[in-house]
């Protein structure tokens, strides 16, 4: 078993792309995008279904290297600039280290 | 980088709101709704899409410090009211303290 | 608290079964299935309703003792035939220690 980080962000669905662009350009080997029925955050409550889906948040989640979750962090502005609801970062272990 | 606590709690869809109005009043400042497709618990196996939904699952999503962590264990016996399949709390880091 | 084992598995929709199947037989005592939107992999990008949905993901997550942890690590080669694109697991701690 290899240690990794385990990224999870939450964010608009509209600004998705712009964070995994961002984990592609750092040297994040994948990432999966998880729907959000509704959430409840600094800007109050949203549900998934809102017209026009402006309010829609989807959760990214990244599995990585240290040094690639390293260079999510140190990358925070620009990461910010998606305005992320969450970024939260756990330790974890993987079954084939080749992958990521 | 931030210790923060990531609570996920595992609940049928009907009984969600109680468990985030729960949260809410722990202090949470935030939480996140996924919808579940399937899963199999001690009441066997729940598929979505069943008829009235009555036995869908959603997973509550939640980043909040220690003490409110600490806080929803303490009203444990109000948060299984709401009979959640699981409550797990893992540990987190975040990039914004100020959220949390 | 008690501390359990926090697995999470990226897999094809079309290969979840053999998952879930895998981890009941290891004596798992449940799962569950969370729908995905999109994910890029090694083998590129995928979305959610392509034609045929033969290239939906899913997460399946479940909680487990260390010990059930351990027996998944060990049917690697089994759990692997189910071609996988991430297994992860993570400690974490839950409220009842009946459930796991």
């Amino acid at each position: 078993m290899h240690p990794r980080k385990r990224i999870e962000i939450v964010v608009e669905a509209v600004r998705a792309e712009a964070v995994t662009d961002l984990l592609d350009r750092l040297g994040a080997t994948g990432w999966t995008v998880l729907p959000v029925l509704a959430g409840r955050g600094r800007q109050g409550i949203r549900r998934a279904g809102d017209p026009g889906g402006v309010d829609d948040n989807v959760v990214v989640l990244c599995i990585a290297s240290a040094e690639i979750a390293d260079r999510v962090m140190a990358a925070q502005a620009e990461l910010l600039g998606a305005r992320p609801a969450i970024v939260s970062i756990t330790d974890c272990v993987v079954l084939r280290a080749d992958h990521f």
